[in-house]
């Protein structure tokens, strides 16, 4: 028997996922704040519900994917929230990026009623949500997550489970982590380039067949050379999310001096003004100190 | 009509190199500072010579290979260096990861006798250097590098022409940066994964399917789980590597401070008494400071 979804959150990511959750066969039942931002999903059939609970009361599967660690909490604990509706057999599946001990105190809550939790937050940005092509990493019971997996299959390619709850976020933030410290890397080696009077786009090309190797050099390095900082991936969300990896680390007592360097280098794109811009932009910043242009 | 070969320098890397070159059917004369180790490419028809200048004059295309820049320039402009027999038509290819401003006063000083040069480093390590499937990082003038082309394919698979005298270099310290940078993030996501009650290894499998794959969080990521510290690639051949990046963003007047912080972590790294360990073992380094092993 097919899920009966629920769809919390249909901003420039949740909207696409459910798009490719309704084009799948699923029924979907949707809730979001500014009702208008449903609409495209009412569209090809969804059914709108005015609160968090209501989806809950219809839905199997309830996915949220909103702005941060408050919202989620709001969403699931707060008046008419999910868990006013929660009942053994249900599946809250979170995709925003949020903490990992928030992931797991959600998870007992809801376990107080019987409903199960998967955190599940992604990586691929608005074109991998478009083109069903999402990393989806996920904390959980193995169980639960065999349950949903035909669901996540209709909006990512690369689903793994990581470990129990929480692990999804754990991984997401590592994931962030070394996304920001890869820009950093691209970017300066870029620079040092340019400085050194050679082409840094040959440079990008020729490194990119060895161990220097990354997604970012390779994605990112490109933005850069293009000065293409259209988001893709807005630098204030890369903020956010890396104060959810240095609260992570703090919870962990672990001291990480290249991930606040590269977290602090986000930071300062962002107070430069470029919040708006793809997070890329980090290469501006770094053009600034050193008196360089890449191109 | 084949080139004449000539090898200084019979390594880690110069003696898998030259046996490449000699099984591909070119003719080669080798000088070794201790001709022991010159002998496996005797037995397999390479001529001893007793000088880089007796090399010069018999090869065509002579490769250097060696430890550091201070080395090349020896070999290049000191007693029975090479420049004692440059000739017209004869090529210096330097694959030693040395200075870019070094590599352009070598080809300038060669240049003034109508010899030429090209600077060539390479990344892939000794199984690349095996294996014949080096990335080489060339710079010099067009011509003459398609003329000594077959001979790099010999040697490497992904051979790049970057730019003019030095970007060859200019580009292999890019890749050391990167490299460097990349080896401090892997490190430190797999670190936080471990603190966090996450296996490290599922979190490193999920992020390759992502935005944070890397060839580092492949390769040297696998090493730092397996805890597997033999070289590969020395830590203190890549302090050397880190040395020569400083000094190049230095005479660039760039302050790239993820450079320095991952280059102060591999200082170390061989401070710490691991200089003959794989670089990875940077790993420890970060370990030690957060109380925390990874495996």
């Amino acid at each position: 028997m097919t899920d009966k979804v629920g769809f919390i959150g249909t901003g420039i990511m949740g909207l696409p996922m459910a798009s490719n959750v309704i084009r799948a066969g699923y029924p979907v039942w949707v809730f979001a704040r500014t009702q208008d931002k449903a609409l495209p999903l009412i569209q090809v059939g969804a059914t709108l519900c005015d609160s968090p609970r209501q989806v809950t009361e219809h839905a199997d599967v309830i996915i949220t994917i909103v702005g941060d660690t408050p919202d989620v909490e709001q969403i699931v604990l707060g008046d008419q929230g999910v868990i006013e509706a929660a009942a053994p057999g249900k599946v809250l599946v979170d995709m925003t990026t949020s903490s990992a001990s928030s992931a797991r105190n959600l998870a007992t809550r809801l376990s107080e009623k019987r409903m199960d939790m998967l955190d599940a937050p992604v990586s691929g940005g608005d074109i991998g949500a478009r083109e069903g092509t999402l990393s989806i990493m996920v904390g959980g019971n193995p169980a639960v997550f065999e349950r949903v997996k035909p669901l996540f299959e209709a909006m990512g390619e690369n689903v793994v489970l990581v470990g129990d709850h929480g692990a999804g976020q754990v991984a997401k933030a590592c994931n962030q982590l070394l996304v920001a410290q890869h820009m950093y890397a691209t970017a300066e080696a870029l620079l040092l380039a340019k400085a050194a009077g050679v082409d840094p786009g040959r440079v990008r090309e020729a490194l990119l067949g060895g161990f220097a190797a990354s997604r970012v050099l390779d994605c990112h390095g490109q933005r850069m050379l293009n000065r293409n900082f259209v988001p893709g991936f807005k630098a204030k969300l890369h903020q956010k999310d890396m104060r959810i990896v240095l609260q992570t680390m703090g919870d962990c007592h672990l001291d990480l001096d290249g991930t606040k360097l590269a977290a602090e280098g986000i930071n300062r794109t962002v107070d430069a003004g470029y919040g708006e811009l793809d997070t890329t932009a980090l290469l501006q910043v770094l053009e600034a100190r050193n008196h360089l242009k890449l191109s």
